[in-house]
Protein backbone atom coordinates (compact mmCIF):
# COMPACT_ATOMS: atom_id res chain seq x y z
CA UNK A 1 0.00 0.00 0.00
CA UNK A 2 1.64 3.75 -1.00
CA UNK A 3 2.11 6.21 1.77
CA UNK A 4 -0.74 8.68 2.08
CA UNK A 5 -0.07 11.61 4.31
CA UNK A 6 -2.93 13.81 5.61
CA UNK A 7 -3.23 17.46 7.10
CA UNK A 8 -5.96 19.16 8.45
CA UNK A 9 -7.65 15.36 8.92
CA UNK A 10 -11.23 16.28 10.73
CA UNK A 11 -14.41 13.78 11.13
CA UNK A 12 -15.20 14.43 8.01
CA UNK A 13 -12.57 15.22 5.67
CA UNK A 14 -9.16 16.58 5.35
CA UNK A 15 -7.71 19.71 4.33
CA UNK A 16 -5.35 18.34 2.12
CA UNK A 17 -3.94 14.41 0.85
CA UNK A 18 -1.14 13.62 -0.44
CA UNK A 19 -0.42 10.74 -2.18
CA UNK A 20 2.28 9.63 -4.78
CA UNK A 21 3.97 12.92 -5.27
CA UNK A 22 0.05 14.11 -6.16
CA UNK A 23 -1.79 16.47 -3.57
CA UNK A 24 -5.76 16.47 -3.14
CA UNK A 25 -7.28 19.63 -1.63
CA UNK A 26 -11.06 21.40 -1.24
CA UNK A 27 -10.86 24.79 -0.54
CA UNK A 28 -14.11 27.35 0.47
CA UNK A 29 -13.96 31.21 1.60
CA UNK A 30 -13.84 31.19 5.82
CA UNK A 31 -15.75 34.06 6.28
CA UNK A 32 -18.93 34.20 3.72
CA UNK A 33 -20.57 37.16 4.85
CA UNK A 34 -18.29 38.59 2.24
CA UNK A 35 -19.04 39.45 -1.23
CA UNK A 36 -18.10 37.16 -4.27
CA UNK A 37 -14.82 39.07 -4.56
CA UNK A 38 -13.94 38.76 -1.11
CA UNK A 39 -14.66 34.81 -1.28
CA UNK A 40 -13.14 34.16 -3.89
CA UNK A 41 -10.42 36.45 -3.49
CA UNK A 42 -9.88 34.98 0.12
CA UNK A 43 -10.13 31.73 -1.15
CA UNK A 44 -7.43 31.50 -3.28
CA UNK A 45 -5.05 32.93 -0.35
CA UNK A 46 -6.07 30.10 1.62
CA UNK A 47 -5.29 27.81 -1.72
CA UNK A 48 -1.76 29.75 -1.66
CA UNK A 49 -1.71 28.90 2.22
CA UNK A 50 -2.39 25.12 1.26
CA UNK A 51 0.03 24.93 -1.18
CA UNK A 52 2.86 26.63 0.67
CA UNK A 53 1.78 23.69 3.80
CA UNK A 54 1.82 21.20 1.20
CA UNK A 55 5.42 21.90 0.33
CA UNK A 56 4.12 23.31 -3.19
CA UNK A 57 3.28 26.64 -4.99
CA UNK A 58 0.99 27.81 -7.35
CA UNK A 59 3.52 27.34 -10.22
CA UNK A 60 2.71 23.27 -9.80
CA UNK A 61 -1.08 23.16 -10.02
CA UNK A 62 -2.95 20.11 -12.21
CA UNK A 63 -6.31 20.40 -12.01
CA UNK A 64 -9.07 23.20 -10.53
CA UNK A 65 -13.08 22.39 -10.82
CA UNK A 66 -14.35 25.45 -9.93
CA UNK A 67 -17.79 26.01 -8.23
CA UNK A 68 -19.37 29.07 -8.68
CA UNK A 69 -23.12 29.77 -6.76
CA UNK A 70 -23.67 32.08 -9.61
CA UNK A 71 -21.96 32.40 -12.88
CA UNK A 72 -23.11 36.21 -12.44
CA UNK A 73 -19.86 36.05 -10.75
CA UNK A 74 -17.08 34.26 -13.51
CA UNK A 75 -16.14 38.15 -14.28
CA UNK A 76 -15.05 38.47 -10.94
CA UNK A 77 -13.32 34.98 -10.65
CA UNK A 78 -11.85 35.51 -13.99
CA UNK A 79 -10.18 38.61 -13.03
CA UNK A 80 -8.85 37.49 -9.24
CA UNK A 81 -7.74 34.10 -11.26
CA UNK A 82 -5.58 35.94 -14.23
CA UNK A 83 -3.80 37.33 -11.88
CA UNK A 84 -3.36 35.09 -9.40
CA UNK A 85 -1.69 32.02 -12.04
CA UNK A 86 1.67 32.33 -12.53
CA UNK A 87 1.81 33.06 -16.17
CA UNK A 88 2.80 29.83 -18.38
CA UNK A 89 2.00 27.47 -15.16
CA UNK A 90 -1.59 27.80 -15.32
CA UNK A 91 -3.55 24.10 -14.73
CA UNK A 92 -6.37 22.66 -16.29
CA UNK A 93 -9.65 24.46 -15.54
CA UNK A 94 -13.43 23.64 -15.56
CA UNK A 95 -16.23 26.23 -13.93
CA UNK A 96 -19.60 25.55 -13.40
CA UNK A 97 -22.25 26.66 -12.04
CA UNK A 98 -23.23 24.40 -8.52
CA UNK A 99 -25.42 24.91 -5.52
CA UNK A 100 -22.93 25.05 -2.48
CA UNK A 101 -23.76 23.52 1.11
CA UNK A 102 -23.29 27.02 2.51
CA UNK A 103 -26.16 28.95 1.02
CA UNK A 104 -24.43 31.98 2.06
CA UNK A 105 -21.11 30.07 0.01
CA UNK A 106 -20.03 31.89 -3.26
CA UNK A 107 -17.37 29.71 -4.22
CA UNK A 108 -15.80 26.33 -4.12
CA UNK A 109 -12.51 24.89 -5.39
CA UNK A 110 -11.54 21.40 -5.94
CA UNK A 111 -8.13 21.14 -6.48
CA UNK A 112 -4.95 19.06 -7.98
CA UNK A 113 -1.42 19.84 -7.25
CA UNK A 114 2.24 18.10 -7.59
CA UNK A 115 4.06 18.26 -4.57
CA UNK A 116 6.84 16.84 -2.98
CA UNK A 117 5.92 14.09 -0.20
CA UNK B 1 2.53 3.38 -21.52
CA UNK B 2 1.46 2.71 -18.04
CA UNK B 3 -0.75 -0.05 -17.55
CA UNK B 4 -3.99 0.41 -17.03
CA UNK B 5 -6.36 -2.19 -14.69
CA UNK B 6 -9.93 -1.71 -15.22
CA UNK B 7 -12.75 -3.97 -13.48
CA UNK B 8 -16.26 -4.28 -14.27
CA UNK B 9 -16.17 -2.87 -17.79
CA UNK B 10 -19.45 -1.98 -19.78
CA UNK B 11 -19.95 -0.60 -23.13
CA UNK B 12 -20.17 3.03 -20.93
CA UNK B 13 -17.69 2.95 -18.30
CA UNK B 14 -16.17 0.70 -16.27
CA UNK B 15 -16.63 0.30 -12.44
CA UNK B 16 -12.81 0.93 -11.75
CA UNK B 17 -9.76 1.85 -13.26
CA UNK B 18 -6.28 1.47 -11.85
CA UNK B 19 -3.51 3.30 -13.33
CA UNK B 20 0.08 3.90 -11.10
CA UNK B 21 -1.26 3.30 -7.54
CA UNK B 22 -4.64 5.38 -8.30
CA UNK B 23 -7.97 3.82 -8.15
CA UNK B 24 -10.33 6.24 -9.87
CA UNK B 25 -14.33 4.91 -10.00
CA UNK B 26 -18.08 6.69 -9.35
CA UNK B 27 -20.50 5.32 -7.38
CA UNK B 28 -24.48 5.01 -7.59
CA UNK B 29 -27.31 3.61 -5.29
CA UNK B 30 -28.64 0.01 -7.13
CA UNK B 31 -31.96 0.88 -6.09
CA UNK B 32 -33.19 4.47 -6.29
CA UNK B 33 -36.76 3.72 -5.13
CA UNK B 34 -35.21 3.78 -1.22
CA UNK B 35 -35.19 7.55 0.17
CA UNK B 36 -32.13 9.81 0.79
CA UNK B 37 -31.09 7.53 3.65
CA UNK B 38 -31.36 4.10 2.04
CA UNK B 39 -29.61 5.40 -1.25
CA UNK B 40 -26.49 7.16 0.78
CA UNK B 41 -26.22 3.97 2.91
CA UNK B 42 -26.02 2.02 -0.18
CA UNK B 43 -23.79 3.92 -2.15
CA UNK B 44 -21.59 3.90 0.98
CA UNK B 45 -21.20 -0.11 1.22
CA UNK B 46 -21.08 -0.13 -2.60
CA UNK B 47 -17.97 1.86 -1.96
CA UNK B 48 -16.83 -0.77 0.81
CA UNK B 49 -17.38 -3.53 -1.64
CA UNK B 50 -15.39 -2.06 -4.75
CA UNK B 51 -12.31 -1.03 -2.32
CA UNK B 52 -12.24 -4.64 -0.90
CA UNK B 53 -12.54 -5.78 -4.66
CA UNK B 54 -9.39 -3.65 -5.55
CA UNK B 55 -7.43 -4.47 -2.58
CA UNK B 56 -8.11 -1.08 -0.93
CA UNK B 57 -9.82 -0.06 2.23
CA UNK B 58 -12.07 3.18 3.88
CA UNK B 59 -8.67 4.54 5.05
CA UNK B 60 -7.15 4.99 1.27
CA UNK B 61 -9.63 7.76 0.31
CA UNK B 62 -8.20 10.35 -1.36
CA UNK B 63 -10.68 12.89 -2.66
CA UNK B 64 -14.45 12.31 -3.21
CA UNK B 65 -16.78 14.29 -4.68
CA UNK B 66 -20.48 13.76 -3.58
CA UNK B 67 -23.33 15.24 -5.79
CA UNK B 68 -26.85 15.34 -3.80
CA UNK B 69 -30.12 15.43 -6.06
CA UNK B 70 -31.15 18.00 -3.15
CA UNK B 71 -28.82 19.98 -0.31
CA UNK B 72 -31.36 19.38 2.01
CA UNK B 73 -30.22 15.44 2.25
CA UNK B 74 -26.65 16.89 3.39
CA UNK B 75 -27.49 16.63 7.19
CA UNK B 76 -28.12 12.15 6.22
CA UNK B 77 -25.34 12.38 4.22
CA UNK B 78 -22.85 14.06 7.04
CA UNK B 79 -24.79 11.83 9.73
CA UNK B 80 -23.81 8.67 7.69
CA UNK B 81 -20.67 9.69 6.46
CA UNK B 82 -19.24 11.02 9.76
CA UNK B 83 -20.25 7.16 11.27
CA UNK B 84 -18.32 5.69 8.13
CA UNK B 85 -15.08 7.01 7.13
CA UNK B 86 -12.58 5.99 9.76
CA UNK B 87 -11.32 8.16 12.50
CA UNK B 88 -7.91 9.99 10.94
CA UNK B 89 -8.34 8.87 7.52
CA UNK B 90 -10.99 11.47 6.40
CA UNK B 91 -10.16 12.14 2.04
CA UNK B 92 -10.59 15.52 0.93
CA UNK B 93 -14.09 16.35 0.30
CA UNK B 94 -16.34 18.46 -1.34
CA UNK B 95 -20.25 18.11 -1.69
CA UNK B 96 -22.36 20.10 -4.19
CA UNK B 97 -25.97 20.15 -5.66
CA UNK B 98 -26.78 18.89 -8.60
CA UNK B 99 -29.49 17.38 -11.05
CA UNK B 100 -28.07 13.39 -11.67
CA UNK B 101 -28.56 11.25 -14.78
CA UNK B 102 -31.61 8.97 -13.00
CA UNK B 103 -34.03 11.72 -11.79
CA UNK B 104 -35.26 9.33 -8.95
CA UNK B 105 -31.01 8.95 -7.78
CA UNK B 106 -30.65 11.30 -4.91
CA UNK B 107 -26.38 10.80 -4.53
CA UNK B 108 -23.47 10.15 -6.99
CA UNK B 109 -19.85 9.97 -5.52
CA UNK B 110 -17.21 10.63 -7.81
CA UNK B 111 -14.02 8.63 -6.20
CA UNK B 112 -10.59 8.68 -6.17
CA UNK B 113 -8.21 5.99 -3.70
CA UNK B 114 -4.86 4.69 -3.00
CA UNK B 115 -4.38 0.89 -4.07
CA UNK B 116 -1.62 -1.61 -4.72
CA UNK B 117 -2.14 -2.82 -8.59
CA UNK C 1 9.63 18.40 -7.11
CA UNK C 2 8.08 16.26 -10.11
CA UNK C 3 8.18 17.54 -13.49
CA UNK C 4 5.05 18.88 -14.78
CA UNK C 5 4.50 19.65 -18.94
CA UNK C 6 1.74 22.05 -19.97
CA UNK C 7 0.53 22.24 -23.49
CA UNK C 8 -1.40 24.95 -24.97
CA UNK C 9 -0.89 27.17 -21.98
CA UNK C 10 -3.07 30.80 -21.80
CA UNK C 11 -3.61 33.51 -19.26
CA UNK C 12 -6.55 31.52 -17.65
CA UNK C 13 -6.08 27.68 -18.09
CA UNK C 14 -3.41 25.12 -19.85
CA UNK C 15 -4.87 22.81 -22.43
CA UNK C 16 -3.66 19.75 -20.72
CA UNK C 17 -1.37 19.18 -17.97
CA UNK C 18 0.96 16.08 -17.66
CA UNK C 19 2.32 15.08 -14.51
CA UNK C 20 3.90 11.59 -13.34
CA UNK C 21 2.34 9.86 -16.19
CA UNK C 22 -1.13 11.33 -15.92
CA UNK C 23 -2.72 13.54 -17.72
CA UNK C 24 -5.52 16.50 -16.82
CA UNK C 25 -7.41 18.30 -19.34
CA UNK C 26 -10.87 19.98 -20.14
CA UNK C 27 -12.60 19.93 -23.36
CA UNK C 28 -15.63 21.87 -24.57
CA UNK C 29 -16.62 22.79 -27.97
CA UNK C 30 -15.60 25.18 -30.01
CA UNK C 31 -18.61 25.96 -31.85
CA UNK C 32 -21.69 26.15 -29.10
CA UNK C 33 -23.88 27.60 -32.86
CA UNK C 34 -24.37 23.61 -33.03
CA UNK C 35 -26.99 21.62 -31.39
CA UNK C 36 -26.56 19.04 -28.73
CA UNK C 37 -24.96 16.17 -30.85
CA UNK C 38 -22.86 18.82 -32.89
CA UNK C 39 -21.64 19.92 -29.84
CA UNK C 40 -21.31 16.46 -27.93
CA UNK C 41 -19.69 14.91 -31.32
CA UNK C 42 -16.97 18.03 -31.89
CA UNK C 43 -16.25 17.70 -27.93
CA UNK C 44 -15.43 14.45 -28.50
CA UNK C 45 -13.60 14.83 -31.41
CA UNK C 46 -11.44 17.53 -29.75
CA UNK C 47 -10.91 15.10 -27.11
CA UNK C 48 -9.13 12.65 -29.73
CA UNK C 49 -7.05 15.50 -30.81
CA UNK C 50 -5.58 15.98 -27.36
CA UNK C 51 -4.84 12.80 -26.28
CA UNK C 52 -3.05 12.39 -30.21
CA UNK C 53 -0.91 15.28 -28.98
CA UNK C 54 0.06 14.22 -25.56
CA UNK C 55 0.99 10.73 -27.27
CA UNK C 56 -1.78 8.63 -25.49
CA UNK C 57 -5.22 7.72 -27.25
CA UNK C 58 -8.77 7.03 -26.37
CA UNK C 59 -8.04 3.34 -24.21
CA UNK C 60 -5.96 5.47 -22.03
CA UNK C 61 -9.06 7.57 -20.75
CA UNK C 62 -9.02 6.81 -16.53
CA UNK C 63 -11.73 9.15 -15.10
CA UNK C 64 -14.11 11.74 -17.11
CA UNK C 65 -16.73 13.92 -15.75
CA UNK C 66 -19.37 15.30 -18.36
CA UNK C 67 -21.38 18.38 -17.64
CA UNK C 68 -24.47 18.48 -19.37
CA UNK C 69 -26.28 21.77 -19.49
CA UNK C 70 -29.72 19.56 -19.80
CA UNK C 71 -29.93 15.91 -19.31
CA UNK C 72 -32.45 16.10 -21.90
CA UNK C 73 -29.29 15.60 -23.73
CA UNK C 74 -28.36 12.34 -21.73
CA UNK C 75 -29.44 10.17 -25.10
CA UNK C 76 -27.25 11.99 -27.01
CA UNK C 77 -24.65 12.10 -25.41
CA UNK C 78 -24.27 8.05 -24.41
CA UNK C 79 -25.51 7.30 -28.47
CA UNK C 80 -22.35 8.95 -29.83
CA UNK C 81 -20.15 8.40 -26.33
CA UNK C 82 -20.89 4.25 -26.99
CA UNK C 83 -19.53 4.70 -30.37
CA UNK C 84 -16.42 6.50 -29.28
CA UNK C 85 -15.10 4.40 -26.48
CA UNK C 86 -12.98 1.57 -27.24
CA UNK C 87 -14.57 -1.57 -26.89
CA UNK C 88 -13.24 -3.17 -23.60
CA UNK C 89 -11.17 0.43 -22.13
CA UNK C 90 -14.31 2.29 -21.07
CA UNK C 91 -12.82 4.85 -18.36
CA UNK C 92 -15.29 5.54 -14.89
CA UNK C 93 -17.48 8.02 -15.58
CA UNK C 94 -19.76 10.40 -13.83
CA UNK C 95 -22.63 12.62 -15.43
CA UNK C 96 -24.32 15.34 -13.75
CA UNK C 97 -26.27 18.56 -15.09
CA UNK C 98 -24.72 21.86 -14.59
CA UNK C 99 -24.91 25.35 -16.07
CA UNK C 100 -21.87 25.97 -17.87
CA UNK C 101 -19.65 29.54 -18.20
CA UNK C 102 -21.05 29.78 -21.71
CA UNK C 103 -24.84 29.56 -21.91
CA UNK C 104 -24.99 28.73 -25.24
CA UNK C 105 -22.88 25.88 -24.38
CA UNK C 106 -23.98 21.83 -23.83
CA UNK C 107 -21.66 19.88 -22.70
CA UNK C 108 -18.01 20.21 -20.68
CA UNK C 109 -16.07 17.48 -20.07
CA UNK C 110 -13.08 16.72 -17.63
CA UNK C 111 -10.79 14.21 -18.31
CA UNK C 112 -8.15 11.97 -16.62
CA UNK C 113 -5.48 9.69 -19.31
CA UNK C 114 -2.36 7.98 -18.68
CA UNK C 115 -0.12 8.89 -21.04
CA UNK C 116 3.91 8.36 -21.23
CA UNK C 117 5.42 11.76 -20.47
Amino acid sequence: MSQIQRLGVTRRWSDAVIHNGTAYFVEVPGNVEQDARGQIAETLQLVDERLTQIGSDRTQLLQVTIYLRDLNDAPILNELWDAWVPFGHAPARACVQATLGNPAMRVEMVLTAACVQ
